[in-house]
């Protein structure tokens, strides 16, 4: 049974949509445009994989006869490490394409390979790629389900998937809580998927940056800017901060790593000037003493930052899942 | 039931032999010395698994308990690639050696990591090699079937394996038909286990290339020369493209890639000279624009360079089922 | 039913430890501290790995359900290779990180990566590091067992295990044998793992260096120094010859690969001054001509370096086993 999914999110007393209703997206390359339950059921799919994956035997046969391509085409540790264990947990065959050290470098190339991979017959496609918009191109040519593991500095969806499932457990309902986002806003992949993600969710996102780090995209996303960390804390109840890419730290947008530190960096008395219990949020790595002080960092009570990691893996488990019904034929997934 | 391995390939109305004498070789290390009859064994048994391939669950338990290494001393993404899936859909345990960055180099070292290979009971070894005759030394140093991923300027006999299952598939029977190669014959292992196998299937073959590019053994190989590209082109059945490396294109070979296709670019009008309905083949990956054109390479009624990547996971899976027969005790392979 | 562990080893007759009073260590970290009993305990599981190994079908559920990572900070190519395929082999899902080539550098960050595979929820973590200490850092942080795949110069527990497994295999009980350890021991793990193994165990040990290669701190360790590779060999059961590192071939430690064959070489001459039947080990990969003469390497009656890497595997895999017992809830493991 389905409710009619262009009107409001569905609220406590309302039905989800089931079956492919839930989610009828062939892909998952970006949060935008994703309706507030759809968010809402990956995550709730998602608490059974935490369970699981707290057992000792954390293995099932849900992707059993599956191929899943890891296709990273940009150097990543974690987040293939936390894909490649959620495809081997759930029984798939999952092999890596390491892309970034091979010659493939892009525009058609880039749709040679995924036609190659699609001819591999792949059942889902994982895609990292420095560029923007990359990974769609790839999506548009393949049979299988694409999932982006982060394209450039346009969306990085499971990380914001994961930062949405960190929030809910640690303070519930995300509707109506004031989360901010500081640093390169403007470069930032997570911080997009975020404010989507967020916002979507009924969340009040302030982003907080240098005016150099500031998109000028800020007007249409529902967000509120700030350029002065202090205010943008105020009475927040979620703390997230971005990591500062080194290449960003050569004097273009950011004097030096000390100044930004000096006025962006979290430290236990700006965390004081948040709620009392605020929440504190990095997606790692995190470069300690720049963007983020150690004690705020390794405080139990209040940093999640672990939590986000353990929250990835099961995400990525519902993705994978929830995406290769259809071609699994799960009852009510046409 | 067997018959006389000596005489002339089984045709329609003979008897294929059974058993160990279908394919009485340990290893695969090219596709030289092979009759007619084993080749068309192998393409007969990958069918069954390209049917598995095209199914949503692609995992069977064949090779359940092995463990295949695949040792790949040149870098490549998509051999590798093809071969890893075509182990872990088997049920093997597959794990690979990326020793194109390790310190691994060659000469009695090589044989050292063969011994080594063997030493942790391997079941199969696919190797690749940029040096020639690098697979049989090390096959000559170990207990289990090894198969050649590549090895220098000698051969690729899965490569030729898949092309000729893709013809098989799109033209029926190989003998008979005119196959032309065009590119740098000289250098490619491509090329060279693609001769060996169409000639032995009894196709009559043309290769085209720049005199530069023509090597003197081509008088022992049972094809035709041409460095005239329309010449070769006439009336062909099947036109395969080779890539042109780059490293060919710096004028000690190739004067540039735009006089390279210029003259040997395979283009609408050039393919106009073939058969009407000539296959368009090229192993991949394509340098569009250089050696093939894009509305060429992208025609789907014609090319069938998406449906050689298909084939070459299945005929990996063949070659890997077909040479662990032994050490898997199945019947009537002794 | 158990016996007094503070005193001697178990000799015929008396009775093993048995549960989790076999091996009461959360981690492999080294060698040293390890009682003999604990040390023979682990060569004991490992034969039923030996036999298995040796089967065509060598894949057991064991760890089936469990996450093993791989975690590389040092590059490795045939340890790796060993520790993933007895991971794979025991059914655990097995993901390597290969973070030498990654942006990982140590101190702060290396806690941070062990915290984030923690967060993965990983059964059990293989380390590699190039300084030593860094794995013991790391095994401080996490919740599963750690192994040491070699830290700097301090332990690389595995390889002394399987050395040890070596040579029980082929001289029966270690104890009152003499051990000649020849090569760069100062810098060397293996030896320092050695060294406490075969001590441990009862051997009388020797090692041999150039003097500048002598560690100050042989003389806590319970070996009789030689600087003289012939005194050193004289009447040995068994000959352990020890990688020379590139890196101490510029001239500061040794004056030229030459020279130190010249000296320390081991020839068939040489071997002649051992026992007759000594047994010749070395950990690989072997720089022929260098530390051991080509001809020395391949006798197969007096050289057991290939044993030793099948006996590699067999270690890590009892090791996996021993170590996750309690994890997995296994009888008398608490």
């Amino acid at each position: 049974m389905t409710i009619d999914q262009t009107g409001s999110p569905p609220t406590a007393g309302h039905q989800f949509p089931v079956g492919s209703d839930a989610f009828p997206h062939r892909h998952l390359l970006g949060i935008a445009g994703l309706q507030p339950w759809e968010i809402l059921f990956l995550l709730k799919e998602a608490e059974q994989w935490v369970d699981l994956n707290r057992q000792s035997s954390k293995h099932v046969d849900r992707l059993d006869g599956l191929t899943v391509i890891n296709a990273f085409f940009e150097n990543s540790t974690r987040t293939l490490l936390s894909f490649e264990i959620a495809g081997k947990r759930m029984g798939a065959d999952v092999v890596n394409m390491h892309a970034a050290q091979s010659s493939v470098k892009k525009g058609e190339t880039l749709i040679d390979t995924a036609v190659t991979l699609n001819a591999m017959r792949a059942d889902a496609i994982v895609i990292r790629h420095a560029s923007s918009g990359a990974v769609r191109l790839i999506a548009d040519k393949v049979d299988c389900p694409v999932l982006n593991a982060g394209d450039g500095s346009h969306e990085h969806p499971t990380q914001a998937l994961l930062d949405a499932l960190t929030i809910q457990r640690r303070k519930g309902d995300i509707s109506g809580l004031t989360v901010t986002i500081c640093g390169d806003v403007m470069h930032s992949r997570v911080a997009r998927s975020n404010i989507y993600c967020l916002t979507t969710l009924g969340a009040k996102v302030r982003v907080c940056a240098p005016t150099s780090l500031l998109p000028a995209s800020l007007d249409r996303m529902n967000v509120e800017a700030f350029s002065n960390f202090e205010q943008a804390l105020d009475g927040a109840d979620v703390v997230m901060m971005l990591r500062l890419q080194n290449e960003r730290m050569n004097g273009d947008f950011i004097p030096s790593p000390r100044e930004f530190h000096h006025l962006y960096g979290l430290t236990r008395e700006r965390l004081a000037l948040a709620k009392p219990d605020a929440l504190v949020m990095h997606p790692g790595p995190m470069n300690r003493g720049v963007e983020i002080s150690s004690d705020v960092a390794d405080d139990l009570e209040r940093s999640a930052i672990t939590e986000q990691v353990e929250m990835g893996v099961a995400v990525r488990m519902a993705c994978l899942d929830v995406l290769t019904r259809r071609s699994r034929g799960v009852e009510g997934w046409s």
